[in-house]
């Protein structure tokens, strides 16, 4: 594939600094510069070979867009309005920009809003991978390989720069799924978003008890599993909530609705309806289970 | 410490057979008889070494118990009253029973309700270990070791019993926590039974959408760890509602609470509210997660 001789990652964390590595490994890139707020983070990302050269957010970053070949935002979405009203200007002809959102349709509107003349450059894409640990230390060339990435193209989007990013996903080891932005979230919000608040909303509420240290101490291996992503980053998933709220409402608003068939199952000590609710999701767990890349 | 010459285990899945094999690893432990409903089960547990004489339920399986040092119930709690009622009068005057149910008020007021003389020679236990996998052929020697095993002896438990039965789970490698049975119920609805529940009705309202697959074929690691739960037995964690509805009704109410707030922080768009409990959230969960056999 054609090389990318420059690359600005904006947020070099898990994400952003996987698909350098990613594209350093497969040797189709050339300079790598990171972009961030935290100077310890962007030391750490420089020690690992992450990242080439590092600029933090203080100092005048745009200037590295002029003669970037793709920039890629990886920052929390929250950030993303100031971050594209920032590059709008700055950036080269010449330069394709995507990101790794997890939200869609707020990213799509920001960077219209933004933009101007480069909008048709900016490809949205959300790679779904991701760890409970964050940090440029946490990034490994390995994080995509198998995984689904998706690519939002709105109307206005270029054919080459679609194709680009395109590649640039499957060089890291991604199968590339296409979504509107909209149905992006929906599913997300299901299948991603949901989940995590719920994990998080669970232990929120346990550790609030006065004897939250005597419940925790008998928790195993179930709890370990099922809680594991409420330890994931609070400010990017505080962003994903208020991103995509209307879509995450209407799932919580769902899940209220599985929640009162388990409740009356337990009351009116009703197996039956109990088993029935165990055995679909047994069923539908293990089927999803044994997917290629879901094990 | 004194060989157990003649343990029946009553149940030969991955907790019933990870028993033996832990007392088989460490030389305590003469003849397993193993007990079951499924002769495949019983074959495969005698195949891999876990037992070394088998009996099913069809057949007069309580005269394994005339001679028994030990034996272990660890079949799915919904079943404990009929065998309790099988083997009263059956048990010899050595014998000791203990159990290895998710819960322990049902399981004791059953053992009150049927054994009898022997009732002093029971002592309730719960190993807190288990896996998405069952069967004997899941079992392993090493499944409890580092976890916690929770004893519930009552006032007329004989205590020789009580130390033979400790000193067993900690030949195992267990941590041995004492409770009264009612509090073990409550923290367990806490810890254990609403997590399981709480992943099994997520995942069964997702795959009764005539989306699902859709769905399920953007779900990543976050939505792998979460449900993992979800596949575990229907039919124990059937009876473990049943047994523990009270305990698990007043859980389901807690976190409906934590669900409005939760709720109301993304209908206001208060980010502040959303950050603080996806904080508290993670540093508890991070917290946890450094303690020693939690990770």
């Amino acid at each position: 594939m054609t090389k990318l001789p420059k690359l600005v990652v904006v947020g070099v964390g898990l994400i952003g600094g996987s698909f350098a590595l990613a594209l350093k490994a497969r040797g189709v890139v050339g300079e790598v510069v990171g972009i961030g707020r935290s100077q310890k983070n962007l030391d750490e990302a420089l020690a690992a070979g992450v990242i080439d050269r590092a600029a933090t957010c203080d100092v005048p970053w745009t200037r590295e867009l002029g003669d970037a070949d793709l920039v890629l935002l990886a920052a929390p979405v929250g950030e993303f309005p100031a971050l594209f009203a920032a590059m709008s200007g700055a950036l080269g002809e010449g330069a394709i920009v995507t990101d790794a959102g997890s939200t869609k349709g707020d990213v799509v509107a920001a960077a219209r809003a933004h933009l101007g003349v480069a909008m048709p450059r900016f490809v949205p894409a959300h790679p779904i991978a991701g760890a409970e640990h964050s940090g440029a230390r946490a990034a490994f060339a390995a994080l995509f390989e198998g995984r689904r990435a998706v690519l939002t193209p709105l109307p206005e989007t270029d054919a080459h720069a679609l194709a680009r990013v395109r590649a640039l996903w499957e060089a890291c080891g991604a199968e590339i799924v296409t979504l509107d932005p909209a149905r992006h979230d929906r599913i997300l919000a299901a299948v991603s978003h949901l989940p995590h608040f719920l994990a998080a909303a669970y232990v929120a509420e346990l550790a609030a008890r006065s004897e939250s240290s005597d419940l925790l101490g008998l928790a195993g291996t179930g709890f370990r599993d099922f809680t594991r992503i409420a330890a994931s980053s609070p400010p990017m998933w505080r962003d994903i909530g208020l991103a995509n709220r209307e879509a995450l409402r209407r799932e919580i608003a769902a899940f209220r609705g599985a929640l009162d068939v388990l409740d009356a199952a337990l009351r009116d000590g009703d197996g039956q309806a109990l088993a029935a609710m165990l055995e679909t999701a047994a069923k539908a767990r293990r089927a999803w289970g044994s997917r290629p890349g879901c094990g």
